[in-house]
């Protein structure tokens, strides 16, 4: 079971395979350097060498390669997850899937399409085609694949109305390779969706997707300014449940991150005002002018279609989901985050609990999100990191205020989820990847079945620093 | 301040009047016979004549004229409403909207509609334009006008998803004339609308409506069976709490609702069987079979896309709403019905609390809405009719149980709303209908500010039925 890298790569050697090493290097990285912790364990991490195949046939024949010499297959997208998703913590080969972008069918409400498409370039083929986009997004849209963020992904912009990936509806069908002798095609619906999605290419690879689209409105992308934390908090909550004004998104940043953060933001507010960032349907405008009217304390300080700054801020949804963490690093790299859920229907008071206990220390940056009908929220909140230790309590003292921690300074699928074992990705995994050559590490269930949790997991087979 | 008709109307003559006996008998009423309270009190109302403008500018004009003869004007579109709205209770003149029916622009979300327009005539133009629809609607789509619907109707079909008439964004701009000696045109936005949405034509007429579009989707109908009652009520609020599953339509109809009164569905469904409507969109079915497949005591009698059924049941939001009553009524003339809200978040045990209390003489039949971003439900139960007294006593149950009840077998606004004035549609009245000619008898706070609401209002001026 030693992996034989070398005659892998010559038997792969007619497809696209990346041979520079600052090249293998880039390619081997994601964002999991938002984490100081993960940044501390990872840094290091490469692949041997790099193939890019360019269709569903040379997918299949760089896991049947593989497959018969051992070499671990680390699956990524364009890389931008922050759980180091897309690290090959074993080496071996990172398949990249940058050359299977096709968009393949646009019907009404749906799509089909390649994993390595950018989001980017789905929406603008749905908008030509019939003025549709997809129903959510990551805040990295401009670069992130369609296959990157349903593998790795849990929802973003557009989850404030559509909920989370998870939820029934909001994938269709993924097409699946198993990593066998002989690999296996298979077609994933309803239940069976469970198995692959979000679970980082550890058990099979989506070579097609099918999602549901909504209709592509021109979003008038809005900032808002309030004295108060809490009045802006309850701002955002407030409209996301006006069932008559459509919107994309709704987020919510405590000062003084957009003043102290927000470079383009920075004129426009004082260091004590916290700021919602928007996304609503134009035809919602009227409506949505009519709720801030009846709330004083709203301060509408910017709108993408009336803009009186000097210089554009870019797409509101750029300073939102984890752009907030990226923005806030740039400017002070001892920012990092924390990935919080605020339940309904305690979110609002959750949420200010936690906020008196911790708050410079952790700044509040919430995202609006529906679960189970319900408007709540998500917390990437900005922690002012110091050591592993405060960090680790910082998580406990949520734990204990009763908010559930998705932990981003984790590199497995089970610590940065709900520290549960997913029975079917496991049974799955089995059944696909018998050999454990898919993403290896990221899964403690199948590492480590025994495995307690009571401290961060480290894979034994990590490639050593030196 | 006696009306002259034969003046008014002689002055009108060059318009399309209506001379007819019977044919101003029959456009002299709508669809208040569901109440067997309404049909006692409004069964000889009949309006003096009935001009049909076929422009603003000839709306102007009647009413002009009419304010000048002192003439009240009742204005009317298809004449599908249930609370008596567009009958003239003092007679005079019944201006009918039918020529104004120009779909005049669309733009993606929103269209600009002349009121006459019938809200499936409408439809088909915003399909065929850019794959639109209107957001919500009565289950009379085939027959009543947009117009009818925003002056006298709260919400319908698709009020699952985007929640009722009166919530922001869901009526964008109305154009209005008022009635005075010189009328004016005024176009009114956001809190301006409350003043003349749902206040049944009293305050001024509706000549453009500009309203929010949604996308038109090749809908899949279809009808779920429960042995249990409170399972149906679970299922249809469940499935509307599942944000990634986009659904327009989900009735419930306790047993025997479906077997009794529904003859195409009675051959699918036993006595016993509570009965499902819904409306999903095609790239929801996916989500919406593993949602199913969740509950096995759900049975799937019927989807339109894939129809076992020797006789089509038709569209299946014809079941639903208020065309409950109407099938039920064709069945047992006997059958009336009361229009309650169960609010969020004691809705499903305020249903079940009723339901106990006065099953079988009063059946529960629910319509999934939104309100304030939560799933809830409107009742549009069908009652066995004995008495006056015993249907008041109904009423009472039902509010000291803790619903609210929006009393269809009254005719004037308030009795039929909230059981209060609505100081901006009063205020409204008193500048823009100076005289009180417009639908007179239907704002009590116009007639009587010091009614006590301890009975049932009776205006004074109702034609007599000798």
């Amino acid at each position: 079971m030693k992996p034989n890298v070398a005659a892998a790569k010559a038997a792969l050697s007619h497809l696209d395979i990346e041979d520079k090493d600052s090249a293998i290097k880039a390619k081997s990285r994601d964002f999991f350097w938002y984490s100081p912790v993960l940044k501390d364990r990872l840094d290091h991490v490469v692949a041997d060498f790099v193939v890019s195949p360019r269709s569903e046939a040379e997918v299949i024949e760089v896991l049947k390669v593989c497959y018969a010499h051992d070499v671990p297959v680390t699956t990524r997208g364009a890389g931008t997850g922050n759980y180091g998703q897309a690290m090959p913590l074993a080496g071996g080969c990172v398949m990249h899937l940058q050359h299977m972008n096709a968009v393949k069918e646009i019907h009404p409400g749906r799509v089909i399409v390649e994993p390595g498409c950018l989001i980017k370039d789905l929406d603008a083929a749905c908008k030509a085609d019939s003025d549709q986009e997809v129903r959510m997004f990551s805040s990295t849209w401009a670069t992130a694949s369609i296959g990157g963020f349903i593998a790795g992904g849990s929802g973003g912009v557009g989850s404030c109305t559509w909920g989370s990936l998870r939820d029934l509806g909001n994938i269709i069908r993924l097409r699946v390779v198993t990593m066998e002798e002989e690999p296996r095609v298979l077609n994933f619906r309803g239940e069976e969706l469970a198995r692959v999605s979000h679970a980082y290419g550890t058990n099979g690879i989506i070579t097609e997707l099918e999602i549901p689209l909504a209709p592509a409105y021109d979003w008038v992308e809005m900032f808002v300014a309030f004295d108060d934390f809490m009045g802006a908090a309850s701002f955002a909550e407030e409209l996301a449940n006006q069932d008559g004004i459509l919107i994309k998104l709704a987020s919510v940043f405590e000062a003084p991150i957009a003043h102290d953060y927000f470079q383009r933001v920075k004129p426009h507010v004082t260091e004590g005002q916290s700021v919602v960032g928007l996304m609503v349907a134009p035809h919602s405008m009227d409506g949505f002018e009519t709720f801030l009217k009846r709330r004083p304390q709203a301060g509408l300080i910017y709108r993408s279609d009336a803009s009186t700054w000097e210089r554009t801020p870019g797409a509101v949804f750029e300073y939102g989901w984890n752009h907030t963490t990226l923005r806030a690093l740039k400017v002070d790299p001892s920012i990092t985050y924390l990935q919080v859920r605020y339940g309904f229907p305690g979110h609002l008071g959750l949420v200010e609990k936690i906020r008196d206990m911790l708050s410079p220390e952790v700044l509040q940056h919430l995202e609006v999100l529906r679960e189970n009908g319900k408007v709540m929220f998500a917390g990437l909140s900005l922690v002012k990191f110091t050591t592993e230790e405060r960090l680790d309590e910082i998580v406990r003292l949520h734990e204990e205020a009763g908010a559930m921690i998705f932990n981003p300074h984790r590199y497995t699928l089970e610590e940065g989820g709900r520290q549960t074992v997913d029975d079917r990705q496991l049974r799955f995994k089995k059944e696909a990847d018998p050999k454990g050559l898919l993403n290896p590490g990221k899964m403690i269930a199948w590492d480590d079945p025994d495995w307690s949790y009571d401290r961060m997991y480290a894979y034994p087979k990590l490639q050593s620093a030196g």
